[in-house]
């Protein structure tokens, strides 16, 4: 098989302006990918196809540099768009297996063909004025980058990469200008580009309707604060084609350089307005027009997130901009099992891993989130200030629920249920006034409230073989954070915390920054890294979406970055939400979405009227479905007591695996996926569907040949549907043998989950 | 005397909007100074007199607040500019004599009265939309400020204080309006308005001039990065009335708020223009107009440092403003013995300041200003990153200052001449791209150099009785400063520094932020107290201009904030620069000056041009008239061997004083001083003046009757001169005692220096 081949090989050297219109084509390794690569009138164009379809359609690269007063910087403010000569080519393969820490599988095998096109820039630049009547020549400039191509079977990954050179050592980013172009009018599962929250609902639309909807998406009981565009959408944006291809653009390593957006190229791209600005929730910063020209509708161009100035990035050579990922495949379940964004990442980066351990857990929280108790422990006043109130003196408000006897109750409650680790919120002094009052000193991380004694509850979760999981709740004030971090991380050590939950609800303090901006994707990486160096597991909330970095620190455990569980506090998610994650959200890493909840009808509890769109089998269902190394039991012990028979599921599902099978998979139809428990023979089945339920029939081909194993079926029952009978389920039990079949009905809203235990 | 009247007491209770114009009168303990203050049309007013001299006619007071979409921050976005009633009053004096840890004078006398202005507003807000048919009353709202005015015998300081109420708990300053109408058109010395430098020369002009003077102001030389205003000036700002008043605006206790600046309504005001904008060192920010009538000519109003989005800062309650100083005298040797900032700063903070100590150093640090020696240990690459740069490879570059060798030579010659401690900047990897890339890492302040042994030179210093002094340049990089800060000090405990200078060179990362803001006053304070947990003394350079908070965290020993000796080697300041600062600089803290430049013609060794304009004798006055607890001998030492003789006098010079007399001054023509050093019977003597020469006749009326003084005078020679002659000098000596006359003549830049050891 011919993996690299060139039609035209220009004589570069001596054409430094050289017009070359055919292109170097790399195919993947089964061939079903093919990249193709050019310079057009000196700007890089890539296109790809798949099983000989369109998949990008030529589409240009390149960024645009922001002028800066440092003349120091060495740059004359040369955009780094065109005027680029192909000087060199370099073409490679690589095949590797490699095992995960935690996954969804024991073996990872990386395999791609590589192509690296190094761009030259020359240019001339007017001599300095001349001195005592010199004739002073013009100056010769030239740079280079590089943009390096992996092109998988089941996708590509593209980044720029900036060497060291006397001519670019330091550049500011304005824009970086990558361009996706789609082959037709896809449907598409997006959310609002935001700069500050992807916790919307995702819709499913044309691409030629995300203008139109984009008000809708923007009000839909959502938290845009940040919206960018009226075309503006985030990754990882899964499509699928007219013709049947899954297409999923999203973005690899993104650690030191802000988070990628797409901005749609539509119909009406050329008569942007300011539509959205009517609206209060959206931002719409002063327009940064290019002098390049827009490309084709059906076009997505990134958009970076800025920082307070406007600019996208400060960077430093060498250095390289995320690898920007298409993953492409004519099976939907393809997109589910491709680790085309883990391969990207760096390998673990740490040398002791024995530390990190997959996690069930269970918490004080959810009452919180409802509203049944609180997070903070007086009402005496309406502010206060660390460093002088003194708690010992207020008034408990009678709703604190981190207090000693319900922790206690929870620390029992994990015990009895073999679950590893409690969470407790709420539990450290500053919660009076935490959220959106740009309150610098927020928190301390170190002081508990009265009510809270960490070294008698840590002891007396330690007696019971339980651990408690720390929260750092920062309220966005990052800087607060990094002064008390170090602090906080030797808190943990002392009393034996070995996780934490991080928080970054509200505006970035510093003012002006944004969630997912350079310093901010650098400070979620500082934090993971100096958490490692405490042997901590992280699992962060609201902070930027994963893109395959827990690879390389895999002490990130989670992220929570989309809409999760406690959404359905706060009006509700949609029945099909949890069958669209996995297909967007979960691509770049782990969601701790904290599923589990079976009283989902709030009301029945508190007086919250807000309800949870799920049956209690498709609850079950979400622990095999929304893979993450950590799983919580969300509800309350009082109600897994009452379902205590289902409940005998989250005890047994394992949330670490030696191999995982996606049976079924359309995105925000139904997903049914088997896995394999990490170091046995036990296997664990979850179906979830949409609104509209979903029958399913299940070869057990995957089981060893053979071997019994006691098949647990936890289903709707016939009756079941998420919001009139969500309680509804039957459990069956039945041994089963490798080659049975199983057949299983999901309700709207519903799902299944079995458990194959090994006999 | 009758400290306080009130001509007029308004039933304000049942007169919510009362239109009161007779004003409260407070006078100061002498009665010299009186304040008026009223509410009119709902603003509050106050004026001042000096004995029966208008110093401030009647100025409005307020402030406006930025809208923000937090609605839970409480407040309906109104200003607290207007619609005020005076609800109550309090006054009070204050006598008390307190002993810095160290100063000018042993003792310090705070002597004021105080009046405390209970502003409060009342307004209604439209009823919540009404439900089921209800009739909804409007909302009443009430919330209140207090101004509180101490009034001294030189002056006055007035602060908003915000008490923490059910109204009033956070809220975002869009600009503080305090206004400071001068009653003439005074002749002013003033720097341009910049966020973000105040190292400009100073200018001399009439108030009416500063329009037209203001881009002579800016490019004259200066590093001007962000004026925002035509006529903005900086404080502390000095100023002379035509009929002999000596007027200062500054403020005091400047700690969690943005510095503030003066911007000055002159005849052309109505008329603001951009005409500053063609001038590519000078950044104009959007204007932001105000609702407020502009106030009558020759008033300056303040004008704060805003942050990355434009605002000026955000406040929690219990909170309050810094003190806004007005100090007068019609004498200008008052200006300078004047305490009123001090005084107005809280008390010591650190129960324990044994470990704090006045300093004479020198240090590795005038060659690489004057670019003989290099800061940066390699010429090898044009760019390093600390993470994977291998030091120990790389070429030496040979003009690396900060090697064993040299600093060995500094530390032997501090120890033969009684100095204290040796700086050593360059000491620690990075520094060959530490300035202006926009580079986050710059520093980690924790590696030497390969060839900076800093165990070895440690142990040597000490074995000689000195010390090194650690250096911290941030490249004002912030974030990464605050990152590596706690390790840094641990590794000057380790070593045994006691104290650091540190850098804030360039523009603030995070980016977008300003070197004056609310959030770098607080970073630099937070480095104070952090330093203070380890024992270590700061001397911050291109810090905020300081506002007395020495007198709170006395081991803030010094601060540059201001143009110092390392212009001489950057084109030179004016003669006269030295006979200002004390006016303007040092009302606020000492400033490390750097002085003691012996040849000041750098061509004599170095290829630098520039030149120092002073003579030797004008050098050794600087260790007088420039007050600091820290006193640097810049210049080689080889230099002062050259000059022995008049070096003695900088091996004898205290730093630390019992007790300070100003004995002549005029603002930018002359400065005479006589000090007594702490804890002895010897006085020294320092006059310095500028290109014009000054003939001083000194009255040794303060020295104790009936003791003899071996007193050794170092003069300018006839014909000494700072450019034609400035290393003329003559040394005399002779036995005097109280009431004996000198008669002395400096030279043009010139001055000179005198010793009285008690026999």
């Amino acid at each position: 098989m011919t993996v690299f081949s060139r039609f035209c090989v220009a004589l570069l050297c001596m054409m430094p302006y050289a017009l070359c219109i055919d292109a170097t084509q790399v195919k993947s390794p089964n061939g079903n990918i093919v990249l193709n690569f050019t310079v057009e009138q000196g700007r890089p164009v890539y296109s790809l196809t798949y099983k000989g379809k369109e998949v990008v359609r030529p589409s240009h690269l390149g960024l645009e540099l922001a002028k800066d007063k440092h003349a120091s910087m060495g740059l004359d403010e040369r955009d780094l768009m065109d005027g680029f000569t192909l000087t060199q080519e370099n073409t490679s393969s690589f095949d590797e297996t490699w095992q995960p820490v935690w996954g969804e599988t024991k073996d990872i095998r990386n395999h791609y063909n590589e192509y690296v096109a190094t761009l030259t820039q020359q240019w001339r630049t007017a001599p300095p004025a001349a001195k005592s009547g010199m004739r002073m020549q013009p100056r010769l400039h030239r740079r280079w980058i590089n943009i390096r191509f992996r092109v998988y079977d089941d996708g590509i990954g593209f980044r720029y990469e900036f060497p060291q050179q006397p001519e670019l050592n330091y550049f500011l980013i304005k824009e970086e200008h990558s361009e996706f172009a789609m082959a037709g009018d896809h449907t598409a599962w997006w959310l609002p580009g935001d700069y500050d929250t992807q916790e919307q609902e995702t819709q499913e639309s044309k691409l030629s309707e995300i203008r139109s909807r984009m008000k809708e998406a923007v009000n839909w009981g959502n938290s845009s604060v940040a919206v960018f565009s009226p075309t503006g959408v985030q990754t990882s944006l899964q499509m699928k084609s007219v013709d049947g291809l899954y297409i999923n653009i999203h973005e690899a390593a993104c650690a030191d350089y802000a988070t990628m957006h797409l901005e749609l190229v539509d119909a009406e791209t050329e008569a942007l307005t300011t539509e959205l600005q009517g609206n209060s929730n959206v931002y719409t910063p002063a327009p940064t027009p290019s002098d390049y020209p827009l490309p084709q509708p059906f076009t997505f161009v990134s958009h970076l997130t800025p920082d307070a100035t406007g600019l996208k990035g400060a960077m430093q050579t060498p250095c390289e901009t995320p690898w920007r990922t298409v993953m492409v495949s004519d099976d939907a379940r393809d997109m589910l099992s491709n680790n085309l964004i883990l391969n990207l990442n760096e390998p673990c980066a740490l040398d002791d891993t024995s530390w990190i351990h997959p996690t069930k857990y269970c918490g004080v929280w959810w009452e919180m989130i409802v509203g049944k108790s609180s997070w903070h422990y007086t009402d005496d006043v309406p502010s206060v200030k660390l460093s002088t109130f003194n708690y010992q003196l207020a008034t408990p408000n009678g709703r604190h629920a981190a207090n000693n006897e319900k922790v206690k109750h929870y620390i029992d409650f994990a015990a009895k249920n073999g679950l590893d680790e409690v969470l407790v919120e709420g539990w450290n002094i500053g919660w009076e006034d935490w959220a959106n009052m740009w309150k610098r000193d927020v928190f301390d991380f170190q002081t508990p409230y009265p009510d809270f004694d960490i070294k008698m509850l840590n002891d007396y979760a330690h007696s019971k073989g339980v651990k408690l999981l720390m929260h750092h709740e920062t309220s966005s004030s990052t800087q607060n954070y990094e002064r008390h971090m170090e602090k906080a991380f030797q808190l943990m050590n002392k009393y034996g915390y070995d996780a934490v939950k991080t928080g970054y609800v509200g505006d970035i303090i510093p003012r002006g920054d944004h969630h997912y901006s350079q310093s901010m994707n650098n400070h979620y990486l500082y934090v993971v890294k100096e958490a490692a160096k405490h042997h901590v597991m992280v699992n962060a909330h609201e902070a930027t979406r994963p893109t395959g970095l827990c690879r390389t620190y895999p002490n990130l455990v989670g992220n929570e970055s989309a809409r999760g569980t406690e959404y359905e506090a706060f009006g509700g998610s949609r029945p099909d939400h949890t069958c669209i994650l996995p297909f967007t959200r979960l691509q770049g890493g782990p969601m701790d979405y904290t599923p589990g909840i079976f009283v989902t009808k709030l009301s029945e509890w508190s007086d919250n009227t807000s309800w949870a769109r799920i049956t209690i089998a498709g609850s079950l269902a979400l622990y095999l479905t929304m893979y993450s190394p950590l799983q919580m039991a969300a509800d309350l012990p009082e109600h897994y007591e009452r379902f205590d028979d289902a409940f005998q599921f989250i005890r047994d599902v394992a949330c670490d695996w030696d191999e995982s099978i996606y049976l079924e998979a359309e995105p925000a139809d139904y997903i049914t996926v088997a896995r394999k428990a990490k170091g046995t023979d036990n296997w664990f089945i979850g179906g979830k569907c949409d609104e509209n339920g979903h029958k399913s029939t299940i070869k057990l081909d995957f089981l060893d040949k053979g071997k019994k194993y006691d098949c647990t079926i936890y289903a709707d029952a016939k009756d079941a549907h998420y919001e009139k009978n969500p309680q509804a389920y039957t459990i069956t039990k039945r041994v089963v043998k490798a080659g049975d079949l199983l057949k299983l009905t999901e309700a709207p809203g519903g799902g299944f989950a079995v458990s194959l235990i090994a006999k």
